[in-house]
């Protein structure tokens, strides 16, 4: 066995079958949400539902006890009420159970000292058999690439390379449907919960291990083993990107944390100095996290920190220099040959310096592959922005109003869309300098499907893509300077 | 005529008919395309293409000089090479025609003196005819009340209350789908261009006065009249909201706007001064221009800044509230009477305090309206935030698994959803405080479409939903001193 397979958390990640407390016939119950999901997604391993009454739910046998189940068991799910929950683990470490997750609330999160005493209580219990077990309080966890999703969402997005841990667990679940509009996934995502057992330095540890994680991502309210956290994430961060999201900065969120997970928050300064110690990328918003992950997933790192901008499009032109400037980044100065090698290919009307701006396009070949391999090709651009736009409604109508019957344009139109976007997802590969889109449009549009389908990142705006970039550079140069 | 009227915009936003130069047989050129969008959304007025040589353009009948047009014209638009804008300005004007766009590029936004004294040249002609006109270098308007798009994309919005004046025509024309992603649209709006004649101040004193505008946005690369705008933003703010998105004040940015419509820009402080001074709101991106728009054109001048937070989802909540302090929004502390009247409606695990956290909603009509009910009647709340989520699918299959036919199911959740959306929608006007949702939804769940068309403002994230909330007390607070 390797590290990753040694690892506490790859058992629970990897379960060759499942005992699942909690599911029953009513089909609201939490527990029975959680069931199907797990089923939705095609989890490929036997899974046991165990309930005092019910013979069969979702379709599977159900066993009134864990004895009566015919075979060991890797893995328990807990969606059971709080006053159980330690009778329950009782029951699996003597079925030789040593994986759990604990979804049941009521613990340390609570006011008062009896959750606290409740939680320390299955803490013991978990000690006295070797059990590890992620929560309570928290919403289980996904691996993408065996089809396990055992939270209560439907998983809706693709097998992804965005490792996350999260002290949320609306943040691992209600980001299905936001990562899909990226064509994006999760690889592994842990809903942690009041981290009675596994935290988030475990999952950093696990993460950096995953091989199908390309980024890791946090969502922190605050972090309990502080000295341990720095340590693992400063040598995670030499070998893999980590994004965080931390909320406990103001006092607000603080307390808001503190209600949810129990988790000890500090201020933004505190925070901000053990992130920039260990290479941790600060995002600001659950978006600009995932907008972070996606870029420093995908692309390479850059050398400097000197950005291209090409657009057809004055104002989001602007709009990304304007922004490059507040994230650090440096328009570069574009070399004499490189402006030789554009002129005779903008229009009159174009302004022939960084941005690149084509106020209107002569040819949209040119635009996804000439330009931007001229601009690749200078030695003063480390990156470059790529303003996109390609309206399938409008490049049909021109093929439609210049003669061609319908049927015959909507498959010229499909078949040059992808021509583009293939082109377009070549620049990465030619160059290995970061090259992004970014657009106001989503995968509605066939340009948008295509482009980051074939591996092309596209950003919603150009200023989140910017943004993003400015992130990949810092990363880069904490890299530069660590590793 | 009242002032409405007798605004110089007044015509060029409701021309009774429109001379088109620069649309030809040729489908793909520029002033093709725009006149395809012009006749797309279904324009009333009659349209006279105006072409040397061709007889039919799109349907119409082409005239090949204006004099030969049967009736008296209101508006001029012109998408013809620089060189004979000129020319063709000095026809209309010799036509009588007083109004005009042109969106022809090459003039004072050009390096060196031959633009510059292009535009001198066609201001003089404008000024001998007493033509008013937009432009150039800009891409047209829209007023979406009269179905008048002259822009190159087809207007894909509804008919709505934002007022856009611009100095990027890309957001105009490029923001149409933007805006239907949340049921919104502009009323009407300007791409402004070098802005030689008619100019930012114009239009905004034009939509001050236009009955369909309920919000001012503005995208500003540099305001050509300080002294003015400072005046007519002043006196405007006080009855209307205006929200900008300055891209002028790093180098970068004032740089890339300089060469693209010739604004000069100054520094962020600068402009902040002008902006604090008029009660304008400043946005740091188009997306969070957009939103502002939203939110103040939809929703009351609140008492206070005292936020209420409900939430189901503990994450959401508490980036709501680490968000909220950012925003300079206090949580605020729940009246005892409003805590007893919560406490029988939460599951134990739920948080009965400022964000109020269900955990788990026992009951989903409580959440969309008992629970907010008792929220706004607590005079410690002048907003409230309402993270919110029902998707359609995970309602549906907990209805189907409860025993119903699927399309008896469908119906059920469909008139389930939709009275849903309508009581959440009537907090608003039954308390008349500021009260908004954010999800990470969009329109394509049948709750987050059914509350936008009720009439309940929502935003794609809860950060997204308080930085707009925080606009909007930001905006009230100086209402309130300056009214």
């Amino acid at each position: 066995m390797n590290d990753l397979e040694n690892h506490p958390l790859y058992k629970i990640m990897h379960p060759k079958n499942i005992a699942f407390w909690g599911a029953s016939s009513n089909p609201m119950s939490m527990g029975s949400i959680q069931l199907s999901s797990l089923l939705m997604l095609g989890f490929e391993g036997q899974v046991y539902p165990i309930h005092p009454r019910d013979k069969e739910i979702k379709g599977l046998k159900a066993y009134s006890r864990i004895e009566d189940v015919p075979e060991k068991v890797d893995l328990a799910i807990l969606v059971i009420p709080t006053t159980i929950v330690a009778d329950v683990l009782e029951d699996c470490g003597k079925a030789g159970i040593n994986r759990a997750i604990i979804v049941s609330a009521g613990f340390s999160e609570k006011e008062g000292d009896d959750g606290k005493d409740l939680q320390a209580k299955i803490i013991l219990i978990a000690q006295k058999y070797g059990i590890q077990f992620i929560g309570p309080n928290c919403i289980g966890v996904v691996n993408s690439h065996i089809k396990l999703n055992t939270t209560f969402n439907p998983y809706e997005a693709s097998a992804g390379f965005i490792g996350m841990a999260s002290q949320s667990g609306s943040f691992i679940t209600q980001m299905f449907g936001h990562l899909s509009k990226f064509g994006l996934g999760f690889s592994q995502a842990f809903s942690l919960g009041n981290e009675a057992m596994i935290d988030l330095c475990d999952c950093i540890e696990y993460l950096a291990l995953c091989p199908e994680t390309k980024v890791i991502g946090l969502y922190i309210e605050g972090i309990r083993r502080g000295r341990f956290f720095l340590e693992v994430a400063k040598k995670v961060s030499k070998i893999k990107p980590i994004v965080a999201y931390y909320v406990g900065g103001s006092k607000a969120g603080g307390r808001a944390g503190k209600s949810h997970t129990g988790a000890l928050a500090g201020p933004d300064r505190l925070y901000n100095g053990v992130f920039n110690q260990c290479g941790i990328i600060r995002a600001q918003s659950i978006e600009e996290l995932f907008d972070f992950c996606y870029v420093l997933g995908t692309q390479p790192l850059p050398k400097g920190n000197r950005l291209g901008i090409l657009t057809h499009s004055g104002g989001p032109g602007a709009a990304a220099a304007d922004r490059s400037e507040r994230s650090s980044l440096e328009l570069s100065e574009l070399a004499p040959t490189t402006l030789e090698a554009l002129a005779p290919l903008l229009p009159h009307t174009a302004s022939v310096k960084n941005p690149v701006d084509l106020t209107f396009a002569r040819n949209l070949n040119d635009y996804m592959s000439t330009l931007p391999r001229i601009l690749l090709k200078d030695d003063n651009i480390d990156l470059l922005f790529l303003y996109t736009l390609m309206p399938q409604q409008r490049v049909m109508q021109g093929v439609v109003e210049s003669g061609q019957g319908s049927e015959q344009a909507s498959q010229f139109v499909h078949a040059y869309i992808k021509e583009q976007a293939a082109a377009a997802a070549d620049l990465l590969s030619e160059f290995g300098k970061p090259t992004i889109g970014g657009t106001f449009c989503d995968r509605s549009e066939l340009f948008v499907r295509e482009l980051q389908d074939h591996g092309m990142t596209v950003l919603p705006s150009p200023e989140r893509a910017v943004t993003a970039l400015g992130a990949l550079c810092r990363y880069a140069r904490w890299r530069r300077i660590f590793s």
